[in-house]
């Protein structure tokens, strides 16, 4: 079961003025379930999106970014709708893959009325397959015919694949009198679910946000969120954020960081984006806790990061914190072959860094805390929850990453998955 | 149990002429086992060594180092005996342990009669726990008093700490009419045992081989054996390799890469080195499949080494493999962000590549080869030995990965491996 991931309530989720959402159940993997999502986006919209550095993307995402270079080329207006089917990724699927995801454009682009390139479309699933698209053209009707505003909820147990839960989050930034609404949906979690590929996360505010700066801050949001979280350090075929702002909300206009409400919506934006990164990694596969890697007093936020993830990606972390074993030998090797993947910390000083598990100092002057007793290491780890500090003293950045454990499950969902 | 390690046998290990070897049995962790071990090099050997790039580095690593730098500078006239002690590594234990190694070797360099700068110290085990100074100092007379030539079995017994097999092996090379031996041992394996930290290698010759040209070829070797191994993708603070040229077949002289013989003795070196080097991979931890993951057509050795590990280091392909699984997704998935850990692999084209299980052809422009039937993927993964082979067609460099699986004991023995 997820680690501390709340139950999603639809009364909380606050729609979005210019966002509807529409399902169907078309049957791509599996009968009876909702695997098929649109979601409508109202004329002058800004949207923004980042998507997997891996070399072998997915059909989809080749399409996404061709469709957002079209908006930006004012060979469309803007994007006005996403489309998005659990089951199959069309990924490694060659011409046929894009020749698939086009046609799926291009259907829903027929029913509602606007241009190909304004629609981005997204896969999750299964890799090497061939979409069915009989199945997947049959179902955009029915989802079109049923947009709404209300079915944040729904959308959410619509992207799901293998999540245990579904994953969505609501909040508000006030800008003067004005109340402006930030909602979104998740689903994991990159390479967990090889096969079922893909992190997906969808924002949306109703303020008006500049093309220019949402573009901006779509990608630094996604380092602080999405680009912080590991289950197992693969990286999907799949993986898609996109931020849309649709400016209903006509008197909260922010061109830039200077503008009136700009803090205040970018901070709700990453609260929303954090929490569903964060959710993604509550429900990883066989996880049974949950890491907040925290690191201090780098030179770069490269450095801090690359620590961060060498610890949260490390099997033997990771199975230590399964066993709830305040294990600092673990951590510390981690910390000190962060090297290989970023060179300035060749001259890290491991004598002059600490090591904290929650608030108990475990490591200084290059070994064990002359302070340190067991047993409140063991009291940290003992938690669902486990907090891990390095403090570098040899600059003034810092990182977060989130990770989780290693457990036995994980073996056996990943030996055992292959339907 | 070990995949396909052959059990050694101790009359086929040559002993090697001016090498000597010495144990005891010193309880530093366990009592009634060998856990220290002496090797004493004759007047007149080169010594060259490659050691672990992990910044938490322990003390032995530190000390080992600065000896080879007063060999390098006549400080000494050369190294004339290794100290090894397994039980604890003396890692993260700051100054205290750097005394502690230098102990070590004043003690072994008052009973060998040698100048301290002459002594390598190496120690594996627990780390961040003080040396056992008394009883490792009891023991050393005891491992001097027994130094034979012909101990290469039971000096393969001494370094282990929680290999469940010995790896030792020997091979000749001829040079004109001479014979010249090579012998070496190994233990597993970087941080797969991370309380028992280390891999740790060493290889003697009889052959006569210039410092300089040792150092070169050291680690030349280094890179194509102790280097191409993951287990777990964590590295040990304790890693370290040795070459020792004795020198003492005098009519094998080998300064130069012209030199005769050279080619038979580097290769003889580099069948030694990797044999053992995958004798760690066959042993590790929870292992039931020995992976060969060979990348041709590169534009670098860093490229085809950087997507060699990134599928032999994937938990997704590994716990695959466990399941005797032909998942060809996580392997593609796998090569397609190997450019996180190598940048020019950022222009790779996914179209062009071609992925083998075996001789079977499963992967081709972008997705699954029209020829492929799963039953011959499934009968290459139905074995122990499984090779996978990357052909990018973008160059003219070759590397290969060994790696192994990830199991249920994987996570058992790391989960539960605390004493």
């Amino acid at each position: 079961m997820p680690v501390n991931l709340p139950e999603i309530n639809p009364a909380l989720l606050a729609p979005i003025q210019g966002i509807r959402l529409g399902w169907a159940e078309s049957n791509i993997k599996y009968p009876n379930r909702k695997d098929l999502l649109v979601i409508e986006i109202a004329n002058g919209s800004s949207v923004s999106g980042v998507f997997t550095q891996n070399r072998f993307c997915a059909a989809p995402v080749t399409i996404c970014k061709e469709h957002l270079v079209a908006v930006k080329n004012n060979h469309v207006s803007g994007i006005k709708a996403l489309v998005i089917n659990t089951g199959n990724a069309n990924a490694g699927t060659g011409e046929q893959g894009m020749l698939d995801a086009l046609t799926t454009c291009q259907s829903l682009a027929e029913i509602m009325a606007i241009p190909v390139e304004s629609i981005l479309p997204f896969s999750t699933g299964v890799i090497l397959e061939h979409l069915p698209m009989n199945k997947l053209l049959a179902g955009i009707p029915h989802a079109v015919a049923n947009l709404t505003s209300d079915k944040w909820a729904e959308a959410a147990w619509t992207i799901m694949t293998t999540d245990v839960a579904p994953k969505a989050y609501s909040t508000s930034a006030q800008v003067g009198n004005e109340q402006v609404n930030i909602t979104g949906i998740s689903k994991g979690a990159g390479m967990i679910h090889p096969n079922m590929a893909t992190m997906l996360g969808y924002l949306a505010t109703d303020a008006n946000i500049a093309q220019s700066l949402l573009d901006e801050i779509t990608k630094e949001i996604a380092d602080l969120s999405f680009n912080c979280i590991s289950v197992d350090g693969d990286t999907s075929t799949n993986d898609s954020f996109i931020v849309i702002a649709t400016g209903k909300n006509n008197t909260v206009i922010i061109n830039e960081r200077n503008d009136e409400g700009f803090n205040a919506v970018y901070n709700a934006l990453l609260e929303t984006a954090q929490f569903l990164a964060k959710a993604i990694v509550r429900d990883g596969e066989g996880a049974t806790k949950f890491l907040t890697i925290t690191v201090k007093g780098a030179l770069s936020i490269d450095e801090a990061k690359a620590i961060g993830f060498s610890i949260g990606k490390s099997p033997l972390v990771k199975t230590a914190m399964f066993a709830s074993d305040p294990n600092l030998g673990r951590v510390l090797a981690a910390i000190g072959y962060a090297s290989r993947e970023c060179e300035s910390l060749e001259d890290l000083d491991t004598e002059q860094l600490e090591l904290y598990f929650g608030e108990v100092l475990v490591a200084e002057k290059g070994g064990r805390a002359a302070s340190y007793q067991e047993e409140e290491g063991q009291a940290v780890m003992n938690e669902a929850e486990i907090d891990i500090t390095v403090q570098l003293h040899r600059g003034n950045e810092d990182a977060t990453i989130w990770s989780c454990d290693f457990s036995y499950d994980y073996v056996k969902i990943n030996a055992e998955y292959r339907t």
